[in-house]
C-alpha cells in the first residue's frame, strides 16, 4: 500500500514540473544527513544521498509553513505538515540539483528565514542557504592544503561619499613571497547579490586553495565588490546604467587594489568575470573600457559577438559558461562564432545545472587554469 | 486622559523591572529612523533619538508575534499587535541601553530572526541585531580615514583535525611598510558566540582605524579566533574545559600569525583580552602560560587577585572593566588590590551599560591606547 501510494505521489510530481532531475523515480533514500550548511550543531534541514532536502521548522501554533524549494528545487515549494509534537516537517518532492540553493520559509504568509541554516545574501535579502552534495564536490571542497587568505577592504569611494567594502583572496604564500607580484580577476556576483557572495556561496576561496596546491594554476588574486545594482537609486535591471559601478571599478578599486597589493598593475594582467548580473556588467565595462581587462568571462551572463570585440586588440581570452538547463546552445554558437572570427574563445557547460551557483562554482574551476597564461 | 494613561504605564513599567535608562520617562519622540543594522532597503527595525526600538513584522496569518527586546532592552519582551493591513507592530516599553542589541522574534511558538535586520552570531545561533545611537557612537563611525584590512585566515590545527578560521586585523599602512613589525592582541568573543563578533557587533576594526587615524595608540594588529565551548564536545562552561582552546591558541594560532603575518613574535609585544567567557578564557591561559603574553584584559569576564600574578614577572598590564550596570566595585577593587600588590593595574567601567557590546567596544577603546607603551 506504502509503495502505491508512492507510485501516485511520483506520478502527481511529473505531471506538475519538468524540473525533476532524473527520468525515473527511485524511492527515497533514508540516509538523510544534515546540510553542511547549518548553523553550528543544528540537525535540519538534511539532505540525502539522492539530492533530496528534508526540512523541520518548529512554530506550534502556526497555520501554515511553506519552504520555498520545491520540485527539483527549481520550482514551486515543498508545504510541511505538522507533526503531534507541534514541530512541521516537509521533504522535497524531487531530488535537487546538486550545490547550492537559496531558500526561506513562509509561515503564517511572512517570509523568514530557517533557524537552522546559514544566512546567505541573495534575493536582495539574506536568506537560507543549503548544499546538495554533489558528486564533483572535490574541487571546491575544505583540504588540509595551504589556504590563501580573504581580506576585507574598506576603499575610499569619492564618486558614492562613501567608504565602499571590497574582499581580497590573495593566495597562499602571498604574505611570504614579498617579492612576488600577482595578476588580479575582477568577479562579480548576481542581481540581489553582494560582495559577499563568491567566497560564501561560491567557495572562490577553497577551489583557488586546492587548485594551486595541485599545481594546476599559477596564483593570482581574486576581488570581489559590489555591483550596486540593489541600490534604489540605481534601480531594476532594466533601467539598469552601468556608469556608477564602472566609475567605482575602474576609477576607485582598481587603483586601490594595485596601490595596496602587490599586483601586476598592467591590462595583460588584468581579467575581469561575473555571474548572470555581474556577466551583463563584465560586458558593458569591457566594451566601455577595452583598455582595462585583457581577459574577459561571462557566467550565465550573456555573449560577446565578434564584432563587439573589433577593437579590442589586447584581447587574450574571451570566456563564456552556463548551465546545461540554460541555454546551452547559444554559449556554444557565440563561441564558435567568435573561434571563427579569430578570438581565443573558450566555452563551458555545466551538466545538470541551472541557473545557480553549482555552474558557478564550476565555471571558475574552468576558467582559472586559462588565465594569465602569456 | 492619554496623559494619565501614560503615567500608568510608566507606573507598570518600573514596577516590572529596574533597567529602563530614564529615571524620568519622557513621551517617546516620533523621530524613528531605520536602525543602521538594517539589511539593505530595509525601513523597519527602527530606533529613535531617545534609545525606543519599534519592530514590524509581516505575518497576516499569525497567531502571536513577540520581539524578545524588551523594557531597557535586557529583560521581558515586546508583544507586537496586527494593524488592519495583517501587519504587526510594536514599540519598546522603556528607551535601551545605547548600541548593539541581539535579538530574534517568536512567531506562533516558534523562534525566528526579523527579516528587516541583519544577522550577527550570538546565543548560540545567528541572531538579528539592532544598533540603538550612542551619545559617544563617534568612536566606532565608520569615516573617511584609512583602514586597516580584516583577513579571513584558516590555520592549521593538528589537535582538532581540521583548518580553523582567524579574523586578523592589519592596521593601515600594514600593505605599504613592508619593514615594519607589529605587536599583536589576541581579542576572544563570549559564550555562544564566534570569531566573527568582535569584527561584526564590536566593530574593533573601525574602533582601530579611528584611533590611529587620531594618532591616539601606535598600531597593532588583533586576532580573533573561535573559543569552541560551543562545540558539544566541549560541553557547557560548568564542565568547561580550557585546555582544548588553549592548545589551539597556543601552540597552533599564535605559531601561524607570526608565521603569516609581520609581527614582533615575542612576549612583551603579545597580549590576551577577552569579554564573558572569553575573559574567563583569558585568565586560565594567562596563568597556564605565564610566558607567553605580557598584557591581560578581562572585560565583564571575572578579575584578577594579586596572589593569581605572583609569578608573572613579564606581565606588564592588567586591565579589568565591565558595564555600571554589572558589578563595577568588584572590577574597581580587584583594582585596587592589584595596585596595592604593585601591579600595573587599570579598571574601567562603563557608564550605563550591561552585560552587553557597548560596554565592550568601550572597553578596546580604553585598552588600545594603554597597550605596547614599552
Amino acid at each position: 500500500m506504502k509503495k502505491y501510494i508512492s507510485t501516485l505521489i511520483v506520478f502527481f510530481v511529473f505531471s506538475l514540473t519538468l524540473c525533476v532531475a532524473q527520468s525515473e523515480k527511485p524511492a527515497i533514500k533514508e540516509d538523510f544527513k544534515p546540510s553542511v550548511l547549518n548553523q553550528p550543531g543544528k540537525e535540519y534541514p538534511m539532505v540525502n544521498s539522492q539530492g533530496y532536502a528534508r526540512f523541520r521548522i518548529e512554530a506550534p501554533e502556526a497555520q501554515s509553513v511553506v519552504v520555498s524549494l520545491g520540485l527539483g528545487g527549481t520550482r514551486g515549494g515543498t508545504p510541511l505538515t505538522k507533526n503531534d509534537d507541534g514541530v512541521w516537517m516537509g521533504t522535497t518532492a524531487g531530488p535537487m540539483d546538486e550545490g547550492f540553493h537559496y531558500y526561506h520559509v513562509t509561515i503564517d504568509g511572512g517570509v523568514f528565514n530557517d533557524p537552522g541554516a546559514l544566512n546567505y545574501y541573495g534575493s536582495v535579502r539574506w536568506e537560507s542557504g543549503i548544499e546538495i552534495p554533489a558528486h564533483d564536490q572535490d574541487f571546491y571542497a575544505l583540504k588540509n592544503v595551504p589556504h590563501g587568505h580573504v581580506q576585507q577592504v574598506l576603499f575610499p569611494s569619492p564618486s558614492t561619499e562613501t567608504s565602499r567594502r571590497a574582499f581580497v583572496y590573495t593566495p597562499p604564500g602571498y604574505d611570504k613571497n614579498q617579492s612576488e607580484r600577482y595578476p588580479v580577476l575582477y568577479l562579480q556576483h548576481g542581481w540581489g547579490e553582494d560582495e559577499t557572495a563568491w567566497m560564501n556561496q561560491g567557495r572562490a576561496n577553497l577551489i583557488m586553495d586546492n587548485l594551486i596546491a595541485e599545481g594546476k594554476i599559477d596564483p593570482f588574486i581574486i576581488v570581489n565588490t559590489y555591483g550596486m545594482t540593489n541600490e534604489i537609486k540605481f534601480g531594476g535591471l532594466r533601467n539598469f546604467d552601468i556608469t556608477p559601478f564602472q566609475t567605482v571599478l575602474v576609477d576607485e578599486l582598481i587603483p586601490y587594489v594595485d596601490e595596496h597589493f602587490r599586483t601586476i598593475p598592467d591590462q595583460a594582467h588584468r581579467a575581469m568575470a561575473g555571474l548572470s548580473m555581474g556577466g551583463m556588467e563584465t560586458k558593458d565595462i569591457t566594451l566601455n573600457k577595452p583598455e582595462v581587462f585583457s581577459h574577459y568571462a561571462l557566467l550565465s551572463g550573456g555573449i560577446y559577438a565578434p564584432e563587439d570585440l573589433k577593437d579590442h586588440s589586447n584581447l587574450k581570452l574571451v570566456f563564456i559558461s552556463c548551465g546545461s538547463k540554460e541555454r546551452p546552445d547559444g554559449v556554444k554558437n557565440a563561441v564558435v562564432a567568435l573561434k571563427d572570427a579569430g578570438y581565443n574563445a573558450v566555452s563551458y557547460v555545466s551538466e545538470g545545472t541551472a541557473h545557480e551557483f553549482q555552474t558557478w562554482r564550476r565555471s571558475l574551476y574552468q576558467l582559472a587554469p586559462l588565465l594569465f597564461k602569456e
